[in-house]
């Protein structure tokens, strides 16, 4: 009794893989995952043409893709986020067909309801037994959760685990079990894990960051919504982690414990459990490897699935019970609209992730942002890109004062007669307009190269191609 | 944002229970078991009729069940077990609808094939937070695993989660999550813990039950599987406790470590993990609260599902990779073939639970049973029911010696050669009937009052109406 294969092609016949066939990858391994390059290449040396790709995120190590694309090797890409190399040449509208652009909620419903039907799922698994009893918490490429996997195995007509530590059976922890294995790779190397880190992952010490973070800090405090019990996520750029350092010291000023953490968890995080500012740790990915040892060693670090995290299909997830949700943007415009899929030159330069699940989950979406990024404006009249809908953003926190969404009257009132600096959406585009001039929107080709699904699964915007230089 | 539900009448008609419908129930609360009773109480109340159930397991505390039964509230039982009154009077003829009765892992497998539809599913929830986050480990009514729900909230139209143990949102510990639960009804108790403890789960005194326990674990120590990272499952019953004392000698005396063990937890397992006898428990229902206590606190002590346990359907369970199961009977034939369902007169005194399913899948199948019980002999011409088939059983253990099925040709010639006492099954047959005469077969009536539904999903045997005295 063994499901193990020893190499790719033969795995490749025993799954039945074929030109046209959809295939499926999770990112836990991020910027350090060798398993997407890896099985592409092997489909090429076997003539495998026209194969659909449905990676949960693309990272600038999957590169190798580009000549894969160009050889008709992969035609098609459905992901929730991508950055790097590939992201430019499907700005440059290389690529025949659109990228389908998910959220991390969205992923597992379109999946539920057949709308991404995965013939083939390869699970990057830092050890596995010869059964394919799974988890992300053990060997040398140990990623911690591998929440994003979840919904592929439960749906692709066959798994395949790809290990790089093949443990005794029964595999101690079992993250995903035998149940949903077909088959289970050996090879050297899953990814690098030293490269999960990926983006920032520091507080920031710009000041321009540390007065947005004080001031998010601030709107928490204020909005009524900081009480024992609150529950919080944010991501991990340098400003949202300053938040989260100021919003420490508020709840330890006023003996505040919060109930859950969620998100793509990091060391701020991890502290944040481990002194008791929060009860559990609720985790679809890992950010760091201290979020790795703590999922593997605290209990209350608890391991989530993307479905768990945001499904809208499901019969409730997370995200629903989020009270504040701390997020970035590229470009915000005055109906509060928020852009993370494109920079305001229309490249891409990531996607919704659970920009979009936990802004229209939560009771209080922050967005924080400096007025002006790289001599350009933040606010617009009208982003290059909708990834999140105005009407699921309440706050947006600057430098320079807090804009608060029209819709929320009350908490605009609220924060106002607390003190804080409130002042229209458009004041602040006036402000930063004054300094960097009124922006050019870019002009963009006609070509569509990406398709921006929302979570419920409808088309609420499409990504153009940028004109090449 | 909260599903708690007050009352049951509400519940039922939140979920469109109807008259018709099927309603599940999981039985690790056991004896202990509030839920079903309850459930079924409010149903009559609230006038429903023709109600079909799919518990795991009916025990004597569900002897309500006969009322309503009667009453035609309840008019068809599909479960894996039972005992006590109600399978007393369904032994006697008294309902109209035969009773279907599974194997662990069939349940699972009916409920994907669509042959159990369940309208809703009763969870009785040791704790669960306001969203239905559930687990079996906290609270006053803490039963460990929940191993046999897993499928039924899986495959249930709607989920019930009713708990007594309402903790702060998240709970801290998820074995189910809130993804699948619609409702969660706060009860006074769901059960009585104490009486998850029921059967006997201590080690036997009696002389004849310490020979044939000896002699079970000879089989296990010759048969050439008892070595480094073997896997074991053994019963509650006293002679298999004390099979697991003898073998726990051999292992220490030969240095031998195992895997896992398997099936329902007791304390001499919990202490097997504990000692080091081996790494890991899988653990699908604890029948004591040692083994309760082990699985919330011992990351080694996993929770499986009944489909990671034994379903056939599946990828793969871990009964596949089971190398010896100790397993009792209530009549075994010259053919091999068991009986679990009967005793002799054909009354129903229990069900298949894992049996068939670890005969199947196991590399080593031994029945410890005393050749004479009651005064009648266990060895027979036919089993009154037959409910795991012969060619899955390999070795039968008495206290008067071993008999090895023919089809384990190899097995039985090393057995004799390394010493122990074989013989045929029909010696031993006749031994018993020395001293007991040739029993009588039973008379039963020709209404069937069940089916023995083999894991497969086929139908192996049906049990007939015993005559009223």
């Amino acid at each position: 009794m063994s499901k193990i294969v020893k190499t790719f092609k033969e795995v490749f016949k025993l799954c039945g893989l074929k030109n046209g066939m959809t295939i499926s990858f999770h990112h836990h391994m991020r910027n350090g995952d060798y398993v997407l390059n890896n099985v592409i290449s092997q489909l090429d040396e076997c003539g495998f043409r026209d194969i659909k790709i449905a990676p949960s995120a693309v990272f600038p190590i999957h590169e190798p893709l580009i000549e894969y694309i160009k050889k008709g090797v992969v035609t098609s890409i459905d992901t929730n986020y991508m950055s790097g190399s590939v992201a430019e040449f499907i700005s440059l509208g290389e690529m025949e067909q659109p990228v389908k652009f998910r959220s991390h909620g969205g992923r597992p419903k379109a999946m539920e309801d057949g709308e991404i039907k995965v013939d083939v799922a390869f699970v990057a698994a830092p050890s596995s037994d010869k059964m394919g009893n799974i988890n992300g918490v053990l060997g040398s490429s140990a990623c911690g959760s591998l929440g994003y996997a979840f919904s592929d195995v439960e749906h692709a007509k066959s798994v395949v685990a790809v290990t790089d530590y093949l443990v005794d059976y029964p595999n101690p922890y079992i993250s995903i079990d035998e149940t949903k294995v077909d088959y289970v790779v050996p090879v050297s190397k899953i990814g690098d894990s030293a490269k999960i880190v990926s983006g920032t992952t520091k507080i920031t010490r710009d000041p321009v960051g540390l007065t947005i973070a004080k001031n998010a800090a601030s709107v928490i405090e204020k909005s009524g919504l900081l009480k024992n019990g609150f529950s919080f996520q944010t991501g991990a750029g340098g400003a949202s982690l300053a938040a989260a350092y100021y919003l420490k010291k508020v709840m330890l000023e006023k003996n505040i414990q919060g109930s859950f953490g969620m998100g793509g968890i990091t060391k701020y995080f991890v502290d944040f459990l481990n002194e008791g500012f929060f009860k559990t740790l609720m985790d679809v990915q890992c950010f760091d490897l201290d979020a790795v040892k703590s999922i593997k060693e605290n209990p209350n670090h608890i391991e989530i699935s993307a479905s768990l995290y945001a499904n809208p299909n499901s019969k409730s997830c997370v995200v629903d019970n989020l009270d504040i949700v701390i997020l970035g943007a590229t470009e915000i415009d005055t109906n509060f609209n928020v852009n993370v899929h494109t920079d305001s030159n229309g490249m891409i330069i990531g996607g919704s992730g659970g920009h979009s699940d936990t802004a229209a989950g939560s009771k209080l979406c922050i967005i924080v942002t400096p007025l002006i990024r790289a001599r350009l404006p933040i606010i617009v009249d009208k982003v290059t890109t909708i990834s999140t809908p105005g009407n699921t953003i309440d706050v947006l926190v600057t430098e320079r004062g807090i804009a608060v969404n029209p819709n929320r009257k009350e908490l605009k009132n609220k924060l106002i007669d607390e003190g804080l600096k409130v002042l229209d959406i458009q004041e602040m585009q006036n402000i930063a307009q004054k300094i960097t001039g009124k922006p050019k929107r870019a002009r963009l080709s006609h070509k569509i190269v990406g398709e921006v699904i929302y979570r419920d699964g409808n088309i609420i915007d499409t990504i153009k191609a940028v004109n090449k230089r």
